[in-house]
């Protein structure tokens, strides 16, 4: 019952049965948007727990995997974390940072569970799943107790890096993450309540069917709430702002191994669901 | 006629007689917020070309310092550029980027020219001052040559940086750069055309009356054009998206200086004009 999906621009309430028009439901109380729907987040999670599906006035529809796109589609602050599974770290050689390291994937890049990640010439493009968290309430000084409280829910991401660029460009990473359909989100956003373990979910990329990245939430060197805590020390989070919370070990160019046209990704997240996005030419 | 100012929140021509309302002046055909201007920002200079102010329908009202916010409050994408003049790079003893390098100051770190920069405790918070360019047109894959008629404008900056954060955050500079009010920007929009020489700017910082930086905006090592040409190669820029251009040489940092309580930061920029942020305690 809470889980929320944007089928092709309109916010769309998940169900075994298919998916359902939030707009028509709710007798237009909430509008299509799924961006803006977070500025009302708590009215809606009220709203919707009382709401009973009536198929005979609004049909639930079969979802289609391309339609479902991003649950937040153009949030106004987007936070990549680095370094952020000691496995990854150790393959990569870099040295674990003294403080949570930020970057932004700009919000151009962000794209469906099912869209094209288009690689750009000569590009050194490469996969990395991860948890992103998508916020429901403004969240400022916010301690990692209370920082559950403040998202919406959690989707699958892939945070697509162009690794020549990211390095070239002084090491910082925002612009080699940020070409357009650099961030996949999807394939629907599922809230904290739906989980038993939110902070301990299995968490995989298959590339062309072979495994290359498999771990556990659990092994974050930040876990979601640190993660809340110690951005909102400094920037006030707002409602729909996303946060990619860092990929474990297994990247490709740690191996030399780079995405190619025709190559099929695979994100997985338990209790969440799958993103596949193929890698295309420009 | 083409220097555009937000007054209390609302689009502001700004003349030698005064600040006259956009809203009123224009008989509602743009509205108020200047962010929303920018999707319009061709329109809009072609209705102001036409435009003769006619003060007694629209009054021009004196411009009042603490009255003047950010011409460009709310952006959907903001860009800094670290280590763009030679000799602030050579200050740091980094190394030059082999490509533009490119972090984020959050939007909500975005404030008026006049506005008190607040030091988080135990701070060590320097001042860059810096030339800000907004965009007037969406630009992507933009050739440098083309790329100032895709500037709505420029204003002047300070890209207000938490060094030790800065550093400690795996050196990625996004979040150091980001607390609330770190990203003063006024004290308005000056269109391109109003400039005889837009890439050759005098820019200053003084603080407490003492010049700390000085040069001049031909020293960059990406001038504006090759910056839009960089950055559109792989983010769209979207009208009303900002870029921070970097700072000259004379932080406080390398000389051990960091702001403190009641310090007065003046920027400065040639044919633009002067914002003064006063430092203060959270």
């Amino acid at each position: 019952m809470t889980v929320l999906g944007n089928v092709l621009g309109r916010a769309t309430i998940i169900l075994d049965e298919g998916g359902v028009d939030l707009e028509k439901a709710s007798d237009n109380l909430f509008a299509a948007d799924p961006q803006a729907l977070y500025e009302r987040w708590d009215e809606f999670r009220n709203w919707l727990s009382g709401w009973q599906p009536d198929f005979d006035r609004v049909a639930a529809v079969p979802l289609i995997e391309a339609e479902l796109l991003s649950p937040a589609p153009f949030p106004s602050q987007v936070f990549g974390i680095g370094l952020n599974y000691r496995d990854h770290a150790a393959e990569t050689g870099a040295e674990m940072p003294g403080r949570l390291a930020v970057f932004t994937k700009y919000p151009t890049c962000i794209t469906g569970g099912f869209e094209e990640i288009v690689l750009p010439d000569g590009g050194t493009v490469d996969h990395e799943v991860e948890l992103v968290v998508v916020m429901g309430r403004r969240a400022h000084h916010i301690a990692d107790w209370e920082a559950w409280e403040h998202v919406a829910g959690v989707c699958v991401g892939n945070d697509v890096s162009e690794r020549t660029l990211q390095r070239a460009a002084g090491n910082q990473f925002s612009l080699g993450k940020s070409f357009p359909g650099f961030g996949p989100m999807g394939p629907w956003l599922v809230t904290p309540d739906e989980l038993t373990q939110p902070d301990d979910l299995a968490l995989s990329c298959v590339v062309n069917g072979e495994v290359r990245q498999s771990s556990r939430t659990s092994e974050m060197v930040y876990p979601v709430s640190r993660i809340i805590e110690e951005i909102s020390a400094v920037v006030p989070l707002l409602p729909g702002d996303v946060i990619f919370t860092g990929t474990p070990a297994g990247v490709g160019w740690v191996h030399g191994r780079f995405l190619e046209p025709g190559d099929v990704v695979e994100c997985t997240i338990e209790s969440i669901g799958t993103i596949r996005n193929t890698a295309g030419h420009a």
